[in-house]
């Protein structure tokens, strides 16, 4: 078996880092928070795939959890995570400190833009800016050609995809279909709160989210139908459904353009969309799930 | 004489810089809103001495200025730019235009943290992360090993320190001495919109920032001596003398921290400090000048 090396500190990485490149080699790169499922690791074979070299980072970022959210309940495992990272062949884990990534002092923040406004952004403030600021950091540390992300937070993949090319950082963004459990559920470190009857309930998020695409197909094909109230209708129906289905609450369901994140004002800006960002958040007790879907226009694809 | 080349795309300056990494050069690089003057000039000749390439970027960048600020009546000449430079020395110009740098959708924000409050960030909201984005795209283009700043706009350069610290950009930040005219006037582009009766009062900014630095040291050696008024007589004296020399108001006198850029709360802080910041800003008609001069403390140093 192939050793992992678990670096600690942003010198030691900036060291190996300046060692390969000075080979050539093309660098890739895997943030994580750590807890690793099935999602996470197709990200680190495709990187290694795709790439001379692949470094994962595993760090519980502080700055993207908000002061009521489950940051010291965020699920950790480093013994288990090397060696499922090791098995998938990743070579380099950089696991640093809170205080090595957030020095005393610290102050500087990366705040993303109004991709971040709605969906996610609006349930959770700040959480963007965390996101895009330890981004921002990894991305300066390890400077990777390509960096793995996955469609399951695709909303968080837009606004890094954006703050990469708005500060011309050179890297790659490429984009992981979410990995689901065979029942539906999108896999996620969150889903290990879930009780049992929980874990049955939570497959109505997916399920709904199918449903609302197949209808808002349906009603794109049928472009006699020019009814306003389509979205509102497949909106209501579907907290519905996920709060018969188990759910406690429903945080947010929407349908926007996929590159945008902007929500449609009728039928006819729906139909004029190229891809269409359909997604859910929603409450089983305290733990928050979400998911997505995207679907093509196919009156225009 | 040897040929500048003007660059005017960001895949451009990338493209170049790839070559001359790869032969293992060191960059240096001088960001400049242009209209050069001897202070410009001496970052690029310190550049020059010290890196084996050097790159002058010529920007006025628009996220810098206020919406009532001088933007547009800021002084251009890319002729005359592109000539002195070339005299220093310089043979790589970045030239981008605004559409270049922040094409449509542009939404990432570098926000500063608390080094931007005071001083200059009160008077200008928004003024520093203007900055700060714009020079981390220009860091995250160029790459530089180092940056040349003058200590002119001192609480700039502790701000893009901080920054590229935080953000982990693996920029040396080098701070280079305020060059002055020949009555102590510290060269800014900004000084050839004075009249001649404003060019001739403006020296009042510099003369009084050293007297007070003068008065600062006499205190702070004079260890008997606890009057906790010293710096609001000082403050004081500082805005008597410079409305009568011609200026019209007086924006900020400030006595700080050099680090931290807090201000001082009594002789005790004071007499602690390594190193102590005094700042002024103050306009002639619409035309604002900043000054400042850092004390090392006598009792420390």
């Amino acid at each position: 078996m192939e050793t992992v090396k678990i670096i600690e500190t942003i010198a030691g990485v900036k060291e190996i880092i300046k060692r390969l490149k000075k080979n050539g080699s093309t660098i890739g790169f895997v943030p994580t928070m750590g807890y690793f499922h099935e999602g996470h690791l197709e990200l680190m074979k495709r990187s290694i795939k795709e790439c001379d070299e692949t470094f994962v980072s595993i760090f519980v970022n502080p700055m993207q959890f908000g002061p009521r959210e489950d940051l010291a309940a965020y699920p950790r495992d480093l013994r288990r995570d090397v060696e499922l990272a090791c098995g998938a062949g990743v070579k380099y884990i950089f696991h640093p400190g809170v205080k090595e990534m957030y020095p005393d002092g610290f102050q500087t923040v990366v705040k993303a833009g109004p991709l971040a406004y709605g969906f996610c952004g609006a349930s959770r403030p700040g959480h963007f800016d965390g996101v895009c600021t330890v981004v921002a950091k990894l991305f300066n540390i390890i400077t990777p050609d390509f960096a793995y992300f996955g469609m399951k937070d695709y909303q968080q993949l837009v606004i890094i995809e954006k703050m990469a090319s708005d500060l011309n950082m050179g890297v790659n963004i490429v984009k992981c279909p979410t990995v689901r459990e065979k029942d539906g559920l999108a896999m996620s470190s969150r889903n290990l709160y879930l009780s049992p009857a929980g874990r049955a309930a939570a497959t109505a998020l997916a399920r709904g989210i199918q449903k609302a695409a197949d209808r808002l197909i349906e009603f794109i094909y049928d472009t006699r139908n020019a009814r306003g109230d389509i979205i509102s209708g497949i909106i209501a129906e579907y907290k519905d459904d996920i709060i018969k289905s188990g759910f406690d609450s429903l945080d947010y369901f929407k349908i926007a353009d996929a590159e945008t994140l902007v929500e449609f004002s009728g039928p006819d800006s729906l139909r004029r969309a190229d891809r269409i960002f359909i997604a859910a958040a929603a409450f089983i007790g305290k733990t928050r799930l979400i998911d997505n879907i995207i679907v093509k226009n196919p009156l225009l694809n």
